[in-house]
């Protein structure tokens, strides 16, 4: 049995202070008392991107009539997605069905957000832990829509494409028939997902979870309670090894793009988890290489060692 | 005048020591005190990259007879800067021609190193504070020679190329010469050097100091004792204004090309300082985008207002 957090009265997350955020975007409710939330959506108080208004938008997308500086106005979306009523939840000990909402919402924000085509790319993500970027302990997470492709997306975007070019096949389809075959780098793997510790892994312990068959759209995974069994598994397994690491997860979807024919049969969804064990320091600023002290085949036998 | 700090028994880099790290691969005595070193470079005792042996090595550069997991043996060097023999000695205190002493060194080691062709470039950076990734705290340096051209510095060659063949001049001349004449993002300029906070800066307080006129190849700065005192008072400004905060300092000089003659007139050495004050965290990592709060226009305007 689970016992119920006590709520914080000075946490703007906690029941009874709906007031301190701005108006919801999106809640669920608790079975049979549509008066009580379970999770609810709300626009960041203190957003990175101003909220989209289609009225306010300037014909001109550069607010700086200058081509060697060249600026954007920060328009999009970002909102915060709180979890659970309960201050003290971990997500990897969270019922299972608690991580399954979550990952719907995520897809539902997704949809709603990318029928505006000025829209480039949604992006959810949940940072975990102080040394994460987290300033609100009770738990969240966040979901940045952009009106330009992320240059990280594009990179992707562009290293998919010429692995299709080349073998007329999905590169991350192609990296999971290796992985799952390989065995030595995989986490846990179920008839639906993978979860494995990618190749030159960025991080220790860094963990890359897709679904086996090719989908490009998050939005479209249709078991998401098999993901959401992976996913608090996965997350179990990190906590039960390394305590409670401060961690990021980023949902890499499909960009909203108009085109999106040639998109479908190169992207292929992924999330990544990044512990935040080590600091990345002037190295890997200066080169974009980064130093791992672990291997990704030793953190995998670890985290394959260990039950959430 | 500047009291002794204590050397500390058992810190790996204080004088008495010695032998507790590899064997010196360079070295700065004390004027007329042979035996005393004011400064000495060793190779790290826990390198990312392993002593480049010209006999052992490899005729294939793949370890990995992998054409889709592609991996290098890592073969380079990976020294450490030992800056002075005082464990407590600040950068931002430290008497100019200790400074001078470092830059100097920074440069022969890059020349040094550039020596074997299989080298693509050479990295001088410091972190400075736990934050920043430091694990010792007695002030040193390191120097990373790599056989591969880092992905950062192959992007800003790239981003170097594009804009002189469009423009037919160096990009970080132009900025020079903009940023000049603008002023509001000048922290300090002298004849020889500009410091400034750059456009769309990627953590408060970034700061880029450079040559104001072209030169590519660090090695070849003639006056580091000019630079020695900007950079001095860049850092004691950040000092004055935000207490000790940790930051990550790197050079970015020439990559060591055999045809170097495009890099000459396309690139530009220059120095980022960046202060470590906020994470980064899931956006970052997603999108190769920083979410930055203090616009560089203000952290000049208020790095400008401190003295060191």
């Amino acid at each position: 049995m689970r016992s119920e957090s006590p709520v914080q009265s000075r946490c703007p997350f906690c029941p009874g202070n709906e007031d301190e955020t701005p108006p919801e975007v999106h809640r669920l409710s608790k079975a049979g008392k549509e008066n009580e939330w379970r999770l609810r959506v709300v626009p960041n108080k203190y957003p990175a991107l101003g909220q989209w208004k289609i009225n306010d938008r300037q014909e001109k997308p550069c607010d700086e009539q200058d081509l060697f500086f060249t600026a954007l106005p920060g328009w999009g979306a970002h909102e915060v997605v709180i979890e659970t009523p309960l201050h003290d939840s971990h997500i990897a000990t969270r019922p299972v069905e608690e991580i399954r909402d979550l990952l719907d919402t995520y897809a539902a924000r997704i949809v709603e957000l990318s029928r505006d085509q000025h829209i480039k790319h949604v992006l959810p993500f949940k940072n975990h832990g102080a040394t994460a970027g987290t300033s609100q302990d009770h738990p969240h997470s966040q979901i940045v829509a952009m009106t330009v492709l992320p240059a990280v997306v594009r990179a992707k975007l562009d290293f998919s494409r010429k692995h299709f070019s080349r073998h007329g096949s999905c590169l991350i389809c192609d990296t999971i028939e290796r992985e799952s075959s390989m065995e030595e780098r995989v986490v846990e793997m179920s008839d639906e997902f993978i979860a494995f510790c990618p190749f030159a892994s960025r991080c220790p312990f860094e963990v890359f979870i897709a679904p086996r068959s090719h989908n490009h759209d998050f939005a479209l995974t249709r078991d998401t309670e098999s993901l959401a069994l992976t996913l608090r598994s996965v997350l179990g397994r990190l906590q039960s090894l390394l305590g409670d690491p401060p961690f990021n997860l980023v949902v890499h979807s499909t960009p909203n793009l108009v085109s999106r024919s040639d998109v479908e049969s190169q992207y292929h969804w992924h999330i990544e988890i990044l512990p935040r064990l080590t600091h990345h320091a002037g190295f890997e600023w200066a080169t974009g290489f980064y130093i791992n002290t672990k291997p990704p085949e030793e953190a995998a036998l670890a985290l394959r060692g260990v039950t959430a």
